[in-house]
Formats: C-alpha cells, structure tokens, sequence
C-alpha cells in the first residue's frame, strides 16, 4: 500500500468513528489486563501493513477506548476533538517541528504568539501578556509556581482552596512547596477572609473548580496578593475558553491584576496538548527555566519558548489552535459554549423539579452536581450501574461529605435529546 | 465544505509535502517577527474554511518553516516523523482520548504498557521493567530524577558529565538540586575514577551526549552507584532507539543495572511527544507522584500512569509508536539506524580524507563532529554561510573550547546523494 491509499483508509475511519461514535457504548466495558492479554506479547519482526493496524484498532482497541467523542460523554469534562483540529493535528504530525528555539521552526513559535494574543483578545485579557502554550494544566501550574517560587525566595507556601484540582498539589510535590488549603464558603468558593499568606510565594484561585466550577472571587484575592506581594495564579482550565462569551466574564473580575493564568483550550474544541499559560511577569518565568547550552547558542535576536517553560523540544502546539479559532470565528465558539450552558441548564432544571432528586451546588457553567435521595453507598451503586450500561458516562466527586453525581456538558455533539436520555438513564437505574 | 472534502485535501497537502520537502530551504530564512506580522492581529469573527488554513498555511507559514522532515537536515538530531506515524497522530486526534486513570481510556493504558514492554525487548532491555510515555525526553529526565529525589531524602546532589543534557541542570532547577559536574575523558566519556557521590541522590549517564554522542561507561557508574545506593538514569534520549540493533549493544553494556532510563522513539521514526521512560523501581515514581483526589477515585483495581509522572491528562502517545513498531517491524527499524550509520561513516571518512578539515570526536553512530583549519570565527562564519543558502542545514557545539561543526543523519529520506551534496556545500562554502 501507498501513503496515498493508506491515508485514504485512515481517512475514511476517522469520518466513520465520528459518525458512529454516538453508537458506541461510552465508557469501555472491559475488565483490567483484557486488552493487555488480546494484544502479542511479542512485536513484529518484519513490517506489516498499516491496514493491520486500523484493522486491529477496530477490532482489538476499540472496545477498550472510552469514548471521550462520544455525544454522551458527561464525565469528568466533556471535551471535543473538532474536525478542525483534527486535521490540524494530521499537518503538525507531517511537519513534524520541534520547537527547541526559534530558528528551529519560526512559525511554530510565531504562530503561537499570535494565537496566544487572539485567545487573549477573545476572552477580554489584557493585551502585552507573555502567553504560551504547554501540554497540559498539569504543566502550566508546575511552570507558573516554580516562576511563584523564584520570584520569593524564602518563601516557600502555596495557598488555594480545599477544591483547588490536584495539579496544584502535584506542582507544590515536585517543587517541595508547602500547601495550605482554605475553607471555601456555601458556594464552594475560597473565603478570601479566610487568606492567611504568611510565608506564602503564590495563591493559585480558581475560575471554574474540577468539582463543581465553583469560581473563586478573584478581585478580592488579588487585593490581599498585592498586599503582601504574593504571586497569584489562577487555574481557569476548564472555564477560561468560556469568557469567549462577555456573559460569563463576571468570573472573570479582576483577572488583569493576576501573575498567571491558565485556559485550555483542548478543554472545548481544540484537541489534546493545548494549554494555554499567561503571564505578565515573563521574567520570572525565564529566570526559572533559561538555559542556553552552547550547542544551542545562535545570534538570533529573539524570543525562544524552551527558555519559559519545562520543555526543551516543544510541539507545534499552535497549529490546531489557530485551526481552531479561525474555522470557528468567535461566533462559533460562543455559540458552542452557549449550547453547553444552555443544556446544563436544562438538566438541572430536571433535577431540581424531580422529587427524590436533590442539586448539590450552584452551577455557573456547564457542570451540574446532584444526587438521589439515598446513602453515600446507593448512589454509587446507582452511578455504577449508569456507566455499566455504557449509553452514557457520568462521574462523581463528594461535596459536604457527601456522595455527589456530576454531570459535565461540552461535546459538540451533544444534543437535547442525548442530555435528555442521560436523564432518562439515571432515573431507569434507580428503579 | 465537508469534513470529508476538508480531509481530502488535507490529506492531499501532507503527499505534497512529503514529495516536495526535499526542495524546500531547510533552515528557515524569515527574519524575526516577519511571520508575525504577516498575520492578522485579530482573531476572526466568523467562523473560516479550513481550506483558508491551508492556503494560509501555504502562503504565510511555509517560509517560516524550518524543515525537520528534508532530507537535507542535518542540524541537532536529525529524527522523521514517519508515515504510520503521521497517520497515527491523525487517529489520535480523532479518538481525542485523556488518559486520566486506567478507566478513561484502557486502551490508551494498556497499548502503552504493551508497546514499551515490545520497545524494551527491542531494545534488549530486562524483562519487567515499568515503562510509561512521557511528551519528551526533558519531562522523562525530570520525573526520574524526582523519583531519585524522594528515594534518598537529605541527598541533595546530582552528578554527571560535563556533556550531559540541558535537560538536566533544567530538572535540578526545578527540583532544587546542585548538580556537580565531572569531567570526561578524552573521548568525551565520564571519568568514573572522578566520579564523587558525596550527598548525591543521582547519577545521570549518558548513551550518546548531545554533542559528541559519547557514550559514558554504565557498568562502571553502576558499580559507583551501587557500592554508595545511588540512583542511575541513563539518558539515552538519541541513542537509545539504535540499540535495535545489536552490533551497537555494547553502549547499553550494564543498562540491567540502572534504575531509569529514557529513550526517545521520537528521534527516530515516531513524530513528537514519545519519550520512553522505565524504571525497575516503580513505586519511587508512585510515592512521587501519585496523588488521588475525590473525583477520581475508583474501584478499578489498575495501575494508572499518571500516578508515575508530572501529568493528570496524558495523550494517547501510544498509538503512534505502535504503529511505527508495526508497520517497520525490528527489521525495518534496523535498516534504518544502519542506513544513518553508514552515511555518516562515509561522511567522516570524506572529512577524514579532505586535507584543510579535522574530526573533532569519535563517532560512535550517525553524528558527525567537524571543522575547516582556521578560527572559530572563520567556523562560526563558515556554517552561518551554509545555513543561510537553505539547501542543507548543520548545527553545531564546542569541544575542547573550539567551535565545532556537527552533521546529524537521522531523515528517513536521507539518501548517499543528500549527504554528498552537504559536503559539497561545506566545502564550497569555504572557497
């Protein structure tokens, strides 16, 4: 086979997979080690065709994918991998770039500046900000804390709040920082009343928690940071893209006074790799990261990514971002969010007008978190047999000491009537 | 138009590309900033065509693309993002899976445990080890050297040869570590006689530096480490991948003894963002990284990969590189490492032979360390001179405090004839 022909059949299975996707069941029904077991334990020794690979994702992997595409995807968040950054991620791959510093591939660096200034300008931040992109969140916190650190030496605290997501204590691990949680309030806010920032380098506030996108009051943490001259980092992960739309950017007050800022993009339409990192502090972020071996050393007057972050070799992040934003306008991306909200809008209503059903917290965004009248126990029983039946995948978190069912909207394929047999779902498994 | 029609031409473009890449400038010749500012300042409103992403992509970005994928680059690591590979990026996107934990994509998990144990016995690597993917080799070198880290508490040292890797005085940073450099032999080896362990956590040894690609002699670091329970990574980020074939085992002599290793896939035949990391001791990784919150805790009795590195979210890095080990197989993987060795041999040999040029290191696999009689100036100006034609591109490093010229073969498209032309031009370019 050709490249020609075998492009062609990879082709063809994508456009099938994304039209099927909704068919299948969401969250893979194997058990751990099946598709270990059904795989060779050995490699080949001469090449084979790459039809035998497509051939063997059908057959072999794909009961083992959980289908994030998937319409009926409401765990976690529910992301989409759209058409447009799919094909992008096909031209980064044949480019192939590696972004060591700017030479090695000026539009790969280029083009994520610009980009990076477009997404700014879309969600209403302040021009001038130095913005790049790393993988993942995960990696933004890391590289945004360790900038916190060396900025105040001698201070080695972090403070968020008891929902502030998992990178942040990751990030405090790898960087031996002491972490210091705050109360948050009904809402599941941080109490800004309740900031005690002695010894601290950085406070990391929340725009969208992973539990319930609860946002933290970024205005009134920003006064007590300034203050006391404390970094602040604002993990926007999940609801950054959203301040596309100028109705969500309440949550967003206060954001030109922070150091630091991340937004993912592969949180909505953009696919994986795609996290986008701020700051109007650079400086730091170089005095962390910068170092030039003399096997890289060139007379190039410019800017190289690799000295603002963890990477050396970085990927052509930017290509899918700029598919994206161009092939959806802003209009595109509004509308999409919009659509998110608007059916998390409705799901709750739902909820809340069903007895035996009880919502768990205010929701700003795209995210309900509920649950059934019942014990801790009934309800993960209930979730249980929900994603055992796999026509949809939902996932869960605990609030107030509670057992709590979460459900997440952001597929572009969602519809009404797949967020209405999600609901329909859940109440059939309590019977 | 259609995603159909959209992936058709898409398609179409990444043939074209690979067809006519070949001809392109390698090194890129747009000033700082040109890029830029031939691109809008503004996002677009309304949504585009993506097929005015690939005429911009043609128009705008092409010029500022340095070409990792010509056959003609010589610069760095010269690496190619192979067709299965590129092929498989595409149904990566398009699955647009997250591997969280085990259960948000089992296939993700288990083709990653299944590819890396066929890559170490590939690479004749011990049975057993735990293996992951991490984005590149930079992340790989920092995860391992955490892990040392937290193996050893109160060792705050890490030792390695002055030619090590950026990536590690990089992770040092961020971890906190001093690193105490030794020095090497005259082969550019690390001496071990000079090895000191005092208060170190970790050893990191090269196979195959980024200069020179000397390889530091592992058994005999190895005892060091052992006799005082020191950790060994072993980067052999470059290296690595060309222990498929054995007559190059002997760099890897005592590689059962380490406790980390990195090897990249991606410098070879797989596109970017696949850097292999094992271990034989997995659960100073976990004690590193593993952190469980709420809203992912399961009952799935599973290993999950992001309790071994810095990342929550990890991409579906796997299912490239099997389709690279599928589609070449061992045999097609060692033609290729012995093509690159064997044009850089009778590169060497033709500077070996040239009166006016020196060989500036020994050349274990398929770089190539050089220069023309004269100043570093006269060098410096000489490969400034080379780059800026655009038909090959050569980087470079210093040894022994000299500038010095460094060919890399790696390009899958790489024929006798491409290197021929690039001592053509070299030598022209002094005249």
């Amino acid at each position: 086979m050709s490249f020609h022909e075998d492009g062609l059949v990879a082709l063809d299975w994508v456009e099938r997979y994304l039209e099927r996707v909704g068919e299948l069941p969401v969250l893979a029904q194997v058990e751990p080690g099946e598709l270990r077991s059904r795989l060779p334990a050995h490699p080949p020794e001469e090449g084979e065709a790459f039809a035998d690979v497509l051939r063997d994702l059908d057959d072999v992997l794909l009961p083992g994918v959980t289908h994030w595409q998937s319409p009926r995807f409401f765990a976690y968040f529910s992301t989409t991998g759209s058409e447009p950054g799919i094909l992008a991620e096909l031209l980064t791959a044949c480019l192939n770039n590696v972004g060591i510093l700017w030479r090695t591939s000026p539009a790969l660096q280029e083009l994520e500046e610009v980009t990076l200034a477009w997404l700014a300008q879309l969600l209403g931040l302040p021009d001038g900000w130095h913005g790049h992109l790393e993988q993942g969140a995960s990696l933004s916190t890391l590289a945004a804390l360790a900038a916190a650190r060396q900025a105040k030496p001698g201070h080695r605290v972090v403070v968020c709040s008891e929902h502030a997501h998992s990178s942040v204590d990751k990030a405090c691990r790898l960087l031996e920082l002491d972490l210091r949680k705050v109360p948050v309030d009904d809402a599941f806010r941080l109490r800004p009343d309740a900031l005690d920032l002695e010894g601290a380098c950085a406070v990391v506030a929340a725009v969208g928690t992973t539990s319930t996108t609860s946002v933290d009051p970024v205005a009134a943490i920003a006064d007590a940071c300034e203050r006391e001259g404390v970094w602040l980092h604002v993990d926007a992960a999940y609801a950054g893209a959203m301040m596309v739309c100028p109705e969500f950017r309440w949550a967003f007050e206060g954001i030109e006074r922070v150091d630091s800022l991340v937004v993912n993009p592969h949180k909505w339409l953009t696919p994986q790799g795609c996290s986008a990192l701020w700051s109007k502090r650079p400086d730091a972020f170089r005095d962390t990261f910068s170092l030039v071996p003399e096997y890289l050393r060139t007379s190039d007057d410019v800017v190289n990514f690799s000295e603002y972050g963890p990477e050396l070799g970085r990927g052509f992040r930017a290509l899918k971002l700029w598919a994206v934003l161009r092939c959806y306008g802003r209009d595109g991306q509004q509308e999409h969010v919009r659509q998110a909200v608007r059916l998390a809008e409705l799901f709750e209503g739902w909820v809340r007008d069903e007895p035996g059903w009880e919502l768990c917290a205010p929701r700003p965004f795209s995210v309900v978190c509920f649950r059934r009248d019942g014990t801790d126990e009934e309800n993960e029983a209930l979730l249980a047999r929900v994603n055992a039946g796999g026509e949809i995948f939902v996932s869960h978190t605990r609030l107030n000491d509670r057992y709590v069912l979460r459900l997440a909207i952001g597929n572009a394929r969602t519809t009404e009537d797949d967020v209405r047999r999600a609901w329909d779902v859940l109440r059939e498994a309590v019977a």
